[in-house]
């Protein structure tokens, strides 16, 4: 312990270790990126052996390595040990244990850089396309919706007070609109995600011989990204899906405030069915909020 | 005044009719929209002679109305009113004033509802282009520069600590790939920007034959929105605008940061020229903030 | 007009000059800090007499020049020049032109970063008594209401869903305490507004034999800051203060809602008095949102 | 299954019972709130005693079977059920499947509506004693580094260009009058976080002859909240501890951005001590990052 650390430390110093393993870990949250990570492992060691760069031998050691832990992870027996800090250095680590030395050799031109990137990538692709069908059924609900209530006129409002009658299905049919941008946006970004990264390493990529269209190939990703330094330090692709979910999360807020309002005894346009509630006799108005959870409890993934 | 009010007001009673128009008032900075709102009056007007619902005469008389008051604003001799709230009433109210009633019959089958939605899109699709093609001239500028520093090394940094060398010219590519996806982010936001939402009304269409198909040609638009309530109460478009515009600021204020950085006596890589400094010769660093000005001036269009 | 600058301007090059003016300016929206600059100038001016550091006669011609220019801006005549960037700078140039030499020893031991930082302290802490002030008329009318409505029996609400009887006098006195709190809010924050950051200079304090304590009573500030370095770095205060009305904003969200709420044709709760609404006979509601601009547009001192 | 649930669902359906549940469960988060969720139910049963309104053996009865609970919770023994939805409802279950009948008269003249607002008080009222008291450490050791480097100069930086020498301990200092302010932001929080809100039932307190002052002073709170349905309905105060934290946060990330430039080789200001480090030889910035950790790690409580 240096004097500084000392100065510093006052009631911290004691634990220090164990403040600094608990900072820097990331494992209890990018623990759900193990298929990712082990897909993306696959098709680089795949790779490695097309290249020559490790032996058929060691490509089949890794890919049965790899398997081993793919299944423990999904039989809840994998051991997760914050000390080795995310899912990348748990499963490396993990296939070192198991088959000795080709195990390193997987990291071979690659970088911790370019694999979290290529697994958050991955990741956001598969909630994307989740979200795009989600998106359809909602759709889809609403078409069913305005088809069952034709004809039928309610109050238009503007600020909440009475401006025109509209058909129901006209208004049910905004929704249909809203959804189908929101799809529009996440198409979009999917073109910016879908991009492999693997092989800018750190930041400046490899001298070795890598085939990177070869990944890409393998790993269904149309394009390869152009330029390292870029590719290992921007994220814009995760924000712009984040900033697009916001954007259905507002429309979803907004159907759901219509539904609030229209639940209430003073306007009583909807009653909601009883499978949307919970068995509280005292407050009926929940049904709202889970009504709505369908959608929202599904698109997490939860 | 009544009980209720006074009630309520306290200290704010005697000025109650100057705070409600100041507070209602949108025109100091909706007034931008002049360009917009006239020339979505222009093609409306003409789809109004050729639908029958107005007659050529009056046609004529709102166009020669129009562009007087267009000529007006530009020469600066408009007086702006906030007691007519928005750069709507203020134009219509100026029209009315010149060629008396036909100048009111240009609101036939238009509400305030869709006529801000339209002068909206309209300044984004242009704002929108334009930025795309300062993103251009941005882009080719680095081009220039990797070119002019081809083969020049400095060295990559990861938390600021040097990694690896890597080529000028690599890093000067890695923003031309940034600020690549950021036009293209716009390009696709203007596919939900440019459609045309005239027709729409107040919220509930409009009884009379309108053609909107001829107006979306005369304005320029590929497409009119299918939706009359989800016309008038959304501007996702807008957000979504907004979040590319953030994703911009975020890649000029890292290309800022290095900037400010490399310009340090520590570091001493750059040294910006004296054309974007300011006269101070305390503050050299102010070189920095001017350098990049250059773009965010001219994309607000100040 | 260097290689570099050209090799980055494109489009831009030849209106650089007007640009970077454009950019760096902030006169604008600092002019509205003319009266704190100049009650700063004149505490600071009058110290200076005191210690020795100008002579009693230039005292007098600063504050004669001072004199002048305040009642300029007043009157709607004082020329604002954007290129002189700030309101400190276009005063202080002023003043050397009316008086000559003396103006420019105003600046003696003094910087425009504790300068800029004193009238922001100064403007803040008028604006905090005239918010907590409102907020009193507020509270007061809320008193008034729940006295005015004694007895009167509402649905209290969970969800929007009817849940229990409450007094209409109790639902008001909820914001009497909303509000409450926000006063206290507002107070604690003044304690970290009201100290005299004079004389930390740019940010290494200054040599020169200044009194600071003598500035603060003139200008009525109860403390002095105690490190130059955090006196012109941090705005932590301003952020403070705007976080403490963004609550005031929620407060008077939730109580606009209700209103909105309460106004419907469903729920008939209130009617607001004609004083608080526009013309329009088609949109009725407004009357809503032009009550609440009461507080609003006061508060803001437009 | 209703018609209406049916068109909605689509491929929701089938697993409704389990999104909803997923959905409305608080309980993953809020089983943190235990210990003040117990020590107000053993406040409340107290006083339900001390007015009669159940028996002095309940009050035994209750309190024993709470202590069981505290301690399989402790112990990592208690099995929280996201069926019960949430800390209050997973201890009160847990209470009758113990002692039967008397665990569910504890709930007598309490909601689960002011019981979270409690919980929530007594968790922020300790979180913010323990902020206070490590925000005193921190400044303590700036004290401390003042001390150690008495009369040593470095350069003042304005807009990172070296602008006047400075003592190293002024720089210093300015920290310890940044927590500082911290410090007493948090102060002043306290008093608004520090009132007891048990009595305020749902939303309309209780008709029983509940002894309010009773429960604040077993539980240690100055004052009691005034309006019950202000009481239940807003949690300002926990909004303004979250706005003080963002402060110190950006407090936090300005020392940060120091220490990451000083620490580069450029500047070679300072060389963080090894025990704040990682392993890696790869990668030594990341001291950086470790060091601030300190702090951060032992405010979350981790």
């Amino acid at each position: 312990m240096t004097n500084e650390t000392k100065l510093w430390g006052g009631r911290f110093t004691e634990k220090t270790a164990a403040s600094v393993e608990a900072f820097t870990a990331s494992i209890h949250y990018d623990s759900r990126l193990y298929k990712q990570d082990i897909a993306g492992s696959r098709a680089h060691a795949k790779m490695l052996v097309a290249q020559g760069l490790i032996t058929a031998e060691e490509g089949d050691q890794i890919h049965n390595g790899l398997a081993e832990i793919e299944q423990e992870i999904e039989q809840g027996v994998f051991d997760f040990k914050p000390e080795l800090e995310d899912i990348h250095m748990n499963i490396e680590k993990a296939l070192v244990d198991k088959i000795g030395p080709p195990g390193a050799r997987l990291h071979t031109a690659r970088s911790r850089n370019d694999q979290i990137n290529l697994d958050l990538r991955m990741y956001l692709r598969e909630e994307t396309g989740r979200l795009i069908a989600l998106l359809d059924d909602v759709r889809t609900s609403f078409v069913l919706l305005a088809r069952k209530y034709l004809g039928a006129v309610m109050p238009g409002y503007t600020h909440l007070q009475r401006a025109q009658p509209v058909l129901v299905s006209h208004h049910m049919l905004a929704y249909f609109e809203m959804f189908g941008r929101d799809q529009e946006r996440l198409s979009d970004c999917l073109k910016r995600i879908n991009i492999l990264p693997l092989g800018a390493a750190a930041l400046a990529g490899t001298g070795l011989p890598i085939d990177r269209e070869y990944v890409a190939k393998e790993l269904d990703f149309p394009k390869v990204t152009a330029n390292s330094m870029d590719t290992v330090a921007d994220r814009d692709f995760a924000l712009e899906f984040v900033s697009h979910c916001t954007l259905i999360q507002l429309h979803l807020s907004r159907l759901s405030e219509e539904l609030v309002i229209w639940s209430t005894d003073e306007f009583k346009f909807v009653e909601l069915a009883d499978g949307f509630c919970t068995g509280s006799s005292i407050m009926p108005q929940k049904k709202i909020r889970i009504f709505l959870s369908l959608f929202a409890v599904q698109a997490a993934g939860w």
